[in-house]
């Protein structure tokens, strides 16, 4: 993991697609991350030895995406002394209500930063945010995405037939 | 914990009380047991070794009540072979809701056993039909519970005052 | 059901695909079992019939599979000493959340050991692992299973492309 | 239950109280009922004996009160070929939701009719009803109710001070 | 409506299908019954002239089905003095829970007895239960139905391939 | 009726407490209104002669508060041509849910323009912004409220000890 | 904006066709209307500028569509001192229950008007409704379209096959 | 603001005592923070200038505790390109359901980090992390407070009487 700011993480092989948009905003703002997989449940040690390698190779944010129970986000807050990201992944019936519980409602000392289900694009926008805090060039970089995503609006209204009863 | 056959665990001792139906069901039943706390989030390294400890003192069933976002039980779940019941209690303004979800949908390959909201007093006695299935004495005591319950229906009923309008 | 240990039901047979997850972990495990339908409304009497033959032929664990008001689970329970496994099912629109307050929600006396939606093949590791509590080889087996699940995700973390930014 | 048209159920003694308004309602119509409990879970035999003493005795109506897994009014509705009115209770922290869809949510064959969460008071009014579909005396008597219902909203909203801002 | 027993109303042509279940029950049990459609909001004097007519012509039930905010059987209820079953429809996003918390939640005085959400069968069938009442050959009939249905599971059972691993 | 411009509705006395909020604003625009009370289900009839009676006294807003099923505003947008605002009111055991959805999931064709649960102070800025359309005096008087209330958060913040760990 | 009197806004381009519906009513009644979009989130200022483009031009009514969060209604109505009808969308995994719930719940000050999820329509319509109050051939055009509803009903029940079993 | 890293904001005097946990935590860490009112939605102006203020003073991290719509979080991360915390505060009748839809579903390119419901303590303990990204020292305070969160849970494990039936 060594320069990696960012580790990505879930908890199966059939999330990563969901967690793609992620490491699509982190390779568009230029930060450098890995991105694998482990189970809070399944790979107990290999989630354990996850974490000590990004506490001791200095990552400094972790982005979880987790389905049904979603315990990773939490089982790693405790552990990981820097912010945390949890994505509530939909999985099963319950269109990912179960998810966004587990990952929101961490009990007092152990914040897990939640986003929307399926929210894996704002977890790579928040991960950049937390590194802008430290880094004036990644700051301006964000000031001129939110300028873009406005100016695309823009165009859009503009391209579209203006819909009225002139 | 030399002995005990069940553990009772909790993540704070704020909701130890709500366990105690389990703990009085135990010896009512004459199993033994040890209760203790220990958090999924701020004492991770202290539930590893209850876990390790349980598992080379001979525990066989593990009983878990936890809050909110209630990872305690899935984290007990993911290191201990046997069977382990989950009490999800209700804790801050969701009635226990978030608990029950963290608690049940657990993925596969990890089941836990999960109780109504507060129901303490069914965990034990979920621990005492699991010890039961090859101690013919415990399962005797549980027929003439299942009995007593019955019976103790059928006495309130004569000593209501028979509401009907002869 | 002579010899069985397991008993699998489940109210239709439009459910049992669904509890064939729950037949396929207790073949695995070379856990004798057999699976049947009956209705706790459709059919009470067959039921009834059903569940003395358990008690009578020596059947400790009943899984049960019931979705929408799903009773079935919780009238076993209130004749059957030992453990019953609840699995509540996806039915009609609510995405079984019916079905899980119904088999979750048992009262004080009553325990239901309930399973995520649809988790039929959780309900038959848990009756393994209740089956263990007195078995030192199923016990041995499950160890193995668990270290199965982890390798697995390793084997797949491994294969995967490692994504990252270098 | 001889010449009894109407049996009240509820599973505990404690959930009497919240029935007593069906009981006031059967009183005021001049319906001859009885009212005592029995638990689905705790008193299963006894259960059943209500049932074929009521079918035995001519009883037309079961009005059955319940809460939490609420199963008592569905297992009613297996056995009895008349009408079932259930009423789901509050009870425990979900608000009678569980109690609710556990009532509510019947498989097709075995309707339960449904009342709002703690509703006796329409329970009593339904059976009423029923009754009345071959009793024109009952009839009138409805119609007559809902005309005091209609005078008494007609009463208050004179006896208000009249709010507006003349 | 001459000589019609039970009345089935729906508040739009889109929702008769779903509601067909009711009347092919009415007609497996010989009831006489009119099946047509009114709007609670759409045709308000429409639905007050159907319950007039049903009023006057003797029908002793009316089942209503409806979706969303599912008004159409509490008004009717406000007007008609005999039992309304109300079948609450699945219809736009919520899966029906609009409508059967419509349905459902009463107030005192005017009882709707709600069934599951689609369960138009199960409104067909405690329509006869109500005229079973006071009608000794409808009464054997239905206990003759639940009679087949148990058969029906039993035979089912039967024809499976015995699941287990013999 | 007569001169009113808003006719305040709730089901109940006990609710028009809850209504009051509405009144208070009315007042304080200058707006003039009648509150009263007529039920859905126990007095249709007075609750379409009031409807009569407002379209034919020139009342341009009806208000309407009701809990649990809340009929009320669905039934009074039936028949009354111009803008109907309702106000789910907390009742019962669901917190108002049930009343917000019987409010707001109306069908295509008759709108209710619905407020938060217990809103009837939005209910009243509602009915005033309504008449607006059409009155600047009352315009003006809305930009003022606005600015008012943007001038008590400023003052409130100045008179707050400033919190800082300066 | 000129002589517009009706502003649709939506947050993105893929959710105008859900507004539409709101449109063909406006269309239909002669009511003078624009149409454009822009994010409360994505282009602050944009939204800002329209607000107050709409505030000088003489727009009386804003209409709104958004989803999941959905704070563009309410945004705008703490800058627009008129009407502002809120529709929430559904989008993402949730049936559109954030979105109601985050245009509903406005605190005290602040109406959002609104309208069932998905519910352009009834937006256009109590649009409609609002110009009605001072606008008498609007008003009429809104007693015509009622009974039209109601005539709809009315023929499709007569082209009905009568179902009944005579 | 000079100097200070986190603002602390909130939509009513109301809610500042539930978010002075976030307060407490930042002074015990040694962060500078101001803490302050304003409203989304009744000083829509303020708010735009404590936006403006907090980014051109060097302020990192803006906490927001709003309950209900609770859109406050929304608007500010609509206009502040670092990070912004979002605490859904309880308020209201939905037990804070409401405030947590409305803050966590934010849609792609405007990540809110959410917190537990009323979750104050934990969105102070977030702002330490994120700031703890770029500053070793507060990095190891991290450290050493998740240690001592570890040894409280001991040292109450231990002055507990050890429950148990020895």
């Amino acid at each position: 993991m060594d320069n990696n700011e960012v580790l990505i993480l879930t908890g199966s092989d059939s999330d990563l697609p969901k967690m793609e948009e992620a490491a699509k905003i982190l390779k568009e703002f230029g930060v450098k991350f890995e991105m694998t997989i482990s189970s809070a449940h399944r790979s107990p040690e290999r989630t354990e030895e996850l974490i000590e390698e990004a506490k001791s190779s200095g990552v400094k944010v972790i982005i979880v995406g987790a389905g049904m129970a979603a315990h990773l986000a939490g089982v790693i807050a405790s552990r990981f002394p820097l912010p945390v990201i949890g994505v509530p992944l939909e999985s099963g019936t319950l269109s990912g209500v179960d998810a966004f519980l587990s990952t929101l409602q961490m009990p007092p000392g152990m914040p897990v930063a939640t986003m929307a289900i399926n929210g894996a694009r704002n977890a790579g926008i928040l991960a950049v945010q937390i590194l802008a805090t430290s880094n004036p060039q990644l700051k301006e970089k964000l000031v001129a995405y939110k300028k873009r995503l406005a100016m695309e609006v823009e165009e859009k209204a503009v391209s579209l037939n203006k819909y009225g009863n002139k």
